[in-house]
């Protein structure tokens, strides 16, 4: 494989500071002019080429709700290769998405990046990957992820550089809870105590106060509530969002069905604590009719088709003066790191799907006492395992 | 100064590319590796340095309107330096924006930039910046810019390409033509012929037929008209729209005063044209309010603070669905190769600044048969003249 300017550079700087010395090896000065990058315009004579192979995620714990449990989650892992160079991405394909490992890698074959001279132009490769075909959005976050992983590392920059963001901003990703009786939730959050900030609590299969009594009892942290839909009467959410303001819960995620908007807008409009839209939300073009409607946005990769059209969601989100929080799927610490870029720019992040993985192919973002903490690896930081 | 890595590398393939020979020299490997820069985050031990100088411009024709009649525009040049590396922003003041060469550098005096330990963080520095004190745009939009050029610089890459645009994409720039009698605006329509591929006609000064007739007379180019508040009854500016439409005219920008919300929206909603704000805009918080009222949006860098909320008040226009423009002040090169960079992803530039003064202090982006042609220069791509 050719060694180009900036595999050069990262090579050479690691082993001067992996070994401490300072090196008086000789170079000759076109060794380190990159061979097949034009030394203007960056640019080089290579097409992208893609690949993927489907990666079956296996779960720490099995995962029971009420009509069946699964223990593992269908994954598509994609690479883009560009100059020696590679880009990672990922399409997680929890059940509910809809979508299938069948489904992304039928898509993924129609996706020609072939007719790119180059992956810089990244907003004209993603107008035509989504309309190749609708719908197909963790197929299409996959291309979007390892597009940015190889820019970034084109560029020798990680993206939250790239972003302009404050990577050491102390933002805590929240902890999942997921509902239960009421031993294995007490036993849950002791496992946790002490390694996150924030938990999120799933309510809203009618034992929400003994939910949160049971974790009460063994932490006093903040808590966000994420209710997925379950309460059905406006007055009885209100009265137990004041119920749980007294508890010391900061946030309420998608507390009624989507469909309720007037009952939701009015809710949010009475509630002491932030109303965040989750299952209401998918993708950019959602946003103005939930303007008013909730007082924040809860924006997941898998969802929205990536962290391009995800950037794009914060600005507008941010403009319309409503609250971000970033989500993610059950998936390895590739889709979570490049979610992770952003996080300096939210409110609330969520990105505990790597730790919930018994077979992470790499190693990215981590969470050291519950903060989200980014490296300075180029792209979306991976290295892998 | 030290030499860094960027800019050895730099010097070294503008040598290698100048001579066209593979240079044989050969080069020790720390002399190769950042001095003052840390290999792994890219980010120095330096402090940025602000400097800032008052700079008239001159105009190459004497700009008259009906009160006064002006030949040169008021100007403050900035720099941000850091680690050797200098990046250029500018704040144009032409007297209608209220602010002034004092006001200007009394703001600049008030910023310390030596409270942050890199440029890399844009959001935090410019969020400081803007709270200083209301107002004060060019100010912010000069400091914003030199921080666009120098982070670029230190990226080794140019902005059009950090936002992930194709820079080869065919935009247009307009070139203004004033209101001015019949033989002028002949004349002034003959001596541009065939350099731009559309004109923007001074529009509401009670003589729109005759201006419009006289430059038909000279060119079928495609006009964009802007009426500056110019125009009183809807009923008669929607005539007139529909006229315009006839003889080629494309779009129509601030159709009437700003403070008339309703008779705007009617005149968008009935137009056959798409209509443009301009004094109606200023920053990113008005676009909500706008949204519904035009069609489209005017940005310019010396009203909004510059590149970065530029950015984003393109990306909320877009998700609401919104028509985009590019314009700008009589200003040098610098502040309208800035704005250059973003001009792949707008609908219509209006970026003729530079080309209407004659102490131009940098070459940027050029027009080369209407067209806004980007270079592959990092940073905004100035060369100082």
């Amino acid at each position: 494989m050719t060694q180009n300017r900036r595999q050069f550079l990262r090579t050479a700087a690691l082993a001067s500071v992996g070994t401490g010395l300072a090196l008086n090896n000789a170079f000759a000065l076109d060794s380190i002019l990159p061979f097949n990058i034009n030394s203007k315009t960056g640019i080089g004579k290579g097409k992208m080429k893609l690949r993927f192979y489907s990666y079956e995620l296996q779960l720490k714990h099995v995962f029971t709700v009420a009509t069946f449990s699964r223990k593992t989650t269908p994954d598509v892992q994609v690479e883009i290769e560009y100059e020696g160079e590679i880009g990672y991405g990922e399409a997680s394909l929890p059940p509910y998405l809809g979508e299938t490992v069948e489904s992304t890698i039928s898509f993924l074959k129609e996706v020609d990046l072939g007719q790119f001279s180059n992956p810089f132009y990244i907003e004209d490769i993603l107008s035509y990957v989504d309309q190749i075909m609708p719908g197909r959005t963790p197929a299409k976050a996959a291309i979007d992820i390892a597009l940015h992983d190889l820019v970034g590392k084109l560029f020798a920059q990680p993206w939250h550089r790239i972003l302009g963001l404050n990577k050491d901003k102390e933002i805590s990703t929240t902890y999942t809870i997921g509902i239960d009786k009421e031993e294995m939730v007490k036993e849950k959050t002791r496992e946790v105590k002490g390694q996150f900030n924030v938990l999120k609590v799933k309510l809203g299969g009618g034992t929400d106060k003994e939910m949160i009594r049971a974790i009460r009892s063994v932490t006093d942290v903040p808590l966000a509530v994420d209710v997925n839909q379950g309460w059905k009467d406006r007055e009885q959410a209100l009265d137990m969002i004041h119920w749980l303001k007294e508890q010391g819960i900061v946030m309420v995620e998608q507390p009624m069905p989507k469909k309720r908007i007037k009952d939701i807008s009015w809710l949010t409009e009475h509630s002491p604590l932030p109303v965040f839209a989750d299952e209401s939300l998918q993708r950019l073009s959602d946003i103005p009719k939930l303007h008013g409607v909730y007082s924040g946005l809860n924006i997941k990769l898998m969802k929205c088709t990536g962290m391009h059209e995800a950037w794009k969601m914060m600005t507008l989100g941010r403009a319309l003066g409503m609250r971000i929080m970033i989500g993610c799927m059950t998936e390895t610490s590739c889709a979570v790191s490049a979610a992770a870029q952003m996080a300096p720019a939210v409110d609330f992040a969520d990105l505990d799907g790597n730790l919930l993985i018994a077979n992470d192919l790499f190693k990215g973002m981590v969470v050291k006492k519950g903060f989200i903490t980014l490296n300075d690896l180029p792209g979306i930081g991976l290295t892998k395992l």
